[in-house]
Order: structure tokens, then C-alpha cells, then sequence
């Protein structure tokens, strides 16, 4: 509050309402606060939302994040014998359900990194020329990334850079693989099941529940009749994304060259922030997320940090936000908070 | 001995020499009988060894088992960033480990359950019409197979049965996968590595160092430059055969027949008894796997039993067999044992 109670010892007034919604369930997965929104969305009904839930690249890189990436979970069993077999003794008459897991999960993704599930690109919303651009401006280098990461080089879909792909483009990715013996040394046996925990991670305009259903179909089709196809269907969130040429992006992008001195960045993130999409949906406003985390503030690790410049940057682009959003979007209502109050 | 004392009996003298050796040590490894053997080569020199540690389809249907398959473990650890990564972070920029895994390992082997690997199949010693016709004989329904294991159907190499491809064909198997995350629910990672536990049942005449180098030169081939390949290399073992139109297994074929008062059939077992081989290496001789276990006997299990028929046919089949071993092999060295002594 420190930077209206500033704005305002300036002697001018609020250019726009402000209400502070500050929740205390963000960390364990903001059970209650949908339903909040929906029990109060008239009294929370507002033209934007602000979020600095996030991060920016550098101190001297202020950014607008203006996508986040959906998910799709999904855990696939394939059941072969009904008991783990002997290797020796039956090994040879009946499929192995882990060699049938890894033949059926190698379809999944061609050699380009390439999604290959028929109709999963279908509604991704294509990078237009100004988002590379932007995001082309992200500061990124292939040989440092794969050396920090520790990986012996970095890869993914052919035809996008390391940036886009992480953060623009869906992916598919294997979290867990589980299937018979696991211990020290051997065991000669045929488990009798395979398991793959699954994780899709979505960009606009894709929605969990059409992938569910196109991945539910190729798996069903690549499966042979020699095991036993069992889906479990996780969790879905749909991705986000506020027009990056519109007028929200655009205010908040002037108020962040004024406040950091510096020409501002769009930037998307690859993770998911699935609140937004409540605070779509229940009050039918975009989210601007302006991120004021540095990437190396280690959140929730130890020597968590948050930058003194970042503090005082923040106050500023909050000041430069509230006229240019006025700006961007004139009041139809009349204003209900008074200066001073 | 009993059955050499009902021989004795009768008032004929023994047809050949009998030494019986007794090992304690079958269960856990026989870490010591390789070396007693070496050590007491002379001794023990022999012309044939009976082993009856095995079994027979039914208990009219005696059967002697010629050969038997030997084994390759091998691991193969598949490495990626130096610890799981955010999925949502950085999936997309880096390969999946357990992706890269399923991808190299469907491809050791083909859709018609062949094993894909280069030589593979050089040194496998085809299967005679005699072999196959007598392999044809053993009790076999693919249906009341695949209800019995609990499998959807059956499944392996074209172009073989099922008794064929369990016995008498080399197989890969997948005898375990890890990777990532394992429990409840999904956690959004690339994970770091990815682990597979392989065994290849082997047939006359592959060994298992020329195969270890085939398969660890086709994971090199096949290992994408985006993960880091490991391979443990674990136990070997050879694989078995006695001519089944040899002398000794002839001569044992007949003295079954007698025994058991049924024509007698010819097997594979598809597992392994190592055993074998050190009797070959150290003594210079073949083995007899003459088996009186039924395939209800439950080994190792709650109501484990040995069916009296079997003793009774086991102790007429050892009384049957000294004399038509002795005129298939016609002794080069006088007696070494008396009548009744």
C-alpha cells in the first residue's frame, strides 16, 4: 500500500479504483479463493488484474508476462500377465508389458521433438512475427543453458528456439516410468504391468479436455491387443494469454520503461498460474502478470532474497501502471473509492 | 540309492559305474561345485551326468530335456540434466531421459517380436524338422496358455509356437523400468535419468560376450547426442544343448519308454541351470536332464509335493537307463566298482 499512500502524498488523485484482493493459500493450491471470486464477483468486478507472482529475466529487464502454458496429466497401465512371469519359463510366449509401454510411448514424439498425436496442434495459436521478436530479445545462450541444466546439449521441436519451446510451444514430457524389478542387480522376470505417468503442457488455445480425448484415442489405437490399455486421467488447466499488441499489454508496457528506465520485454512462461483463469472466468478480466522476481531469488529454497531494486522499481511501475491503464481503458462506472480513503 | 540296491538285488552286476554327487549349495548360486569339479576333474571323470532337477509336462509323458537356454543381463541407464527439472520451466528446451529411453528401447525390438539388434541371430543353431516335430508332441493350447498367465493373448516371434519361442527361441526382455517419479499423482518434472533392467534368454549356439557386444554397439548407435549413455554389464551364462539324436539322449529316450511304459518326448526348458557347463568344461561330459517333477509340484511354494508315481517311474527310469547307457557308450576303462560294494 506504501506506493498509493506515496501516489497520493503527490497531491494527485487515484486515476483509476484499486482493490487489494491478498490471498494466503497461493502455496497449497488456492482451494477457497474461486469460489470467493464467484460469491463476490460483482463487488470484485474490475477492468484488469495486476500479478507479480513471477518473475522478470534481469534487474535491467523489466517484463510483461503476457502467456502462461496449460497442463494435461495422464498416467497410462499397460497389463500383461497377471502376475510377473518367469523369464525363463515363459519368456518368449506372452508380450512384455514394459517393452509394450516403451513401443507404444516412443510413437508419442517423433525425432524432431515434434508432438506426434493426431489433431495436437490443431488450436495452438501460431507465434506471431512481433512475439518471436520479443521473445528473441530474452537474454539466452544454447551452450550456457545445457551447462547449467547439466545436460549434454539442449533439444526440442525443430524450427522454434530453446526459449519459444520452453515457454511458447506444448510439450509432452515422461515424469515417472514404473514397471517390475527395480533394485540392486537383476531378476529374470516378464512384470506383468508398465507404468508412465504423462504431462502435456499446453499453449493457447488448446484445452486440456480436447487433448485428453485426442490422447486418449492415439492410445488406444497404437495399443496392441497383447496387453491391456488402462488411462487414468490426471489433473487439466488451460493456458493464458493477454493479447500482447492490445491495450492492457501496451500500458503496462510504457509503465514498466518508465519505472525500470528501460525498454521493456514481453515474455511468456512456460509454467501454469491456474488462478488467472478464475480471475477470467469469474470476473471477466485479463491478468497482467508483472513479475518482480529475480531468477536468482531461490524461492523456497534457503538464502531466499528479494532485491531491494526490485522493491523499489515495483512501487514505481505501480504508480506509472495506474495512469496508463485509466488511459488504456476509461472508467464507464463512476469511481468508488475516494483519494484518501 | 535305493534303486541301486534294487538293482543289486536282482544279482546283476551294474552295467557301469555310478559316482553320485550330492550338492547342498543349488539354491544359492553353487559357488563351490565349479571349483570341486576342477579340483577333482580325474576323479570324477564320467561319461554322461543324469540330473533329474527338472521337470516333465505330464506324468505320461516322460520327457528328457536337451537343452536349455543360457542368459545376458545387461543395464542400460539413460542420463539427462543433473537433477529432475521443472517441467513447466524447462520442459521443451532439454530431452526427457525417460522419453529418450522408450525411444531406444523400442527399437531393439521389431512388431513380429523379432529382436532388432545387428548379429543377433548369427550363431542361433536353427531348429531341425526332428526337433520341431518333437517339440510339436508337448501338451500345448495358445487360448488355455494366455487364460493360465492372465495375458489378453499370446505373443513372440513369427513364425515359431509358442513351446518353440518360451524354449527354444532367444528373447529380450524388459525386466524393469525407473525413472522420475513413482507415487501418487503426478509431479511436473523432466526427470534426470531413466534406468531399464534387460535379460536376453540365449540358444545354442549365441554366447553371451559376443551378444553383450552387439547389443552395447547398437545402444551406442541408437543413443541420441541429448542424454548420456550408461551400460552395466551383469551376469552371463551360456546356453546348453546334448545332440537329441545322439547316442546318450537315444539311449536315454529308450530307457524311458521302458519306465515309464510311454513313448518319452524330447524338450527345451527356456531357463537356464548353469551347472551344466561346468560339468562340460571340467569333466568332459554331457548332461542327462532327466526331470521327475510334475508342473503342479508348486517348488518353492505352499504345498510343494512330489508325486509317488514319479519316485517309482524315477527309481524304474535310473535302473533302465545304466544298461542302455553302457551299450551306447561301451566302457574304455575297467570298472572302477563292484557288484554290491
Amino acid at each position: 500500500m506504501n506506493a498509493v499512500e506515496a501516489f497520493l502524498k503527490t497531491g494527485t488523485e487515484l486515476p483509476c479504483d484499486l482493490t487489494f484482493l491478498i490471498e494466503g493459500e497461493e502455496e497449497v493450491g488456492s482451494k477457497s479463493l474461486g469460489g470467493f471470486l464467484r460469491e463476490n464477483a460483482n463487488a470484485l468486478r474490475c477492468d484488469a488484474i495486476v500479478i507479480s507472482d513471477n518473475g522478470l529475466p534481469a534487474i535491467d529487464l523489466p517484463a510483461l508476462t503476457y502467456a502462461l502454458r496449460g497442463i494435461l496429466a495422464v498416467e497410462v497401465i499397460l497389463h500383461g500377465p497377471s502376475r510377473d512371469l518367469h523369464s525363463g519359463i515363459f519368456g518368449g510366449s506372452v508380450d512384455n508389458p514394459a517393452m509394450a509401454l516403451c513401443q507404444l510411448l516412443a510413437k508419442l514424439r517423433d525425432k524432431h521433438g515434434r508432438i506426434a498425436i493426431p489433431g495436437f496442434y490443431d488450436d495452438v495459436l501460431p507465434l506471431s512475427a512481433y512475439e518471436r521478436r520479443q521473445l528473441a530479445r530474452l537474454p539466452h545462450d544454447d551452450c550456457k543453458m545445457a551447462k547449467f541444466l547439466g545436460a549434454p546439449e539442449l533439444f526440442g521441436e525443430k524450427g522454434f528456439t530453446a526459449t519459444e519451446r520452453r515457454s511458447a510451444r506444448p510439450t509432452i514430457e515422461i515424469n515417472g516410468l514404473t514397471s517390475g524389478y527395480q533394485g540392486e542387480g537383476s531378476k529374470t522376470i516378464v512384470p506383468a504391468w508398465a507404468r508412465a505417468k504423462l504431462t502435456f503442457r499446453l499453449v493457447p488455445n488448446q484445452r486440456p479436455e480436447k487433448i485428453r480425448a485426442a490422447v486418449l484415442r492415439y492410445l488406444k489405437k497404437l495399443c496392441p491387443p497383447t496387453v491391456r490399455l488402462e488411462v487414468k486421467a490426471g489433473h487439466g488447466g488451460d493456458p493464458y494469454l493477454v493479447s500482447p499488441e492490445g491495450p492492457l499489454a501496451q500500458a503496462s508496457m510504457r509503465a514498466l520503461k518508465t519505472a525500470f528506465g528501460r525498454e521493456p520485454i514481453l515474455m511468456r512462461e512456460g509454467g501454469s498460474i491456474p488462478i488467472v483463469n478464475d480471475f477470467k472466468k469469474h470476473l471477466g478480466a485479463e491478468t497482467l502478470l508483472l513479475g518482480l522476481s529475480l531468477p536468482d531469488d531461490n524461492p523456497h529454497s534457503p538464502n531466499e532474497k528479494f532485491d531491494l531494486a526490485c522493491y523499489t522499481n515495483g512501487m514505481r511501475m505501480g504508480a506509472c501502471l495506474w495512469p496508463e491503464l485509466a488511459a488504456a481503458n476509461p472508467p464507464a462506472k463512476p469511481s468508488k473509492r475516494k483519494p484518501g480513503k
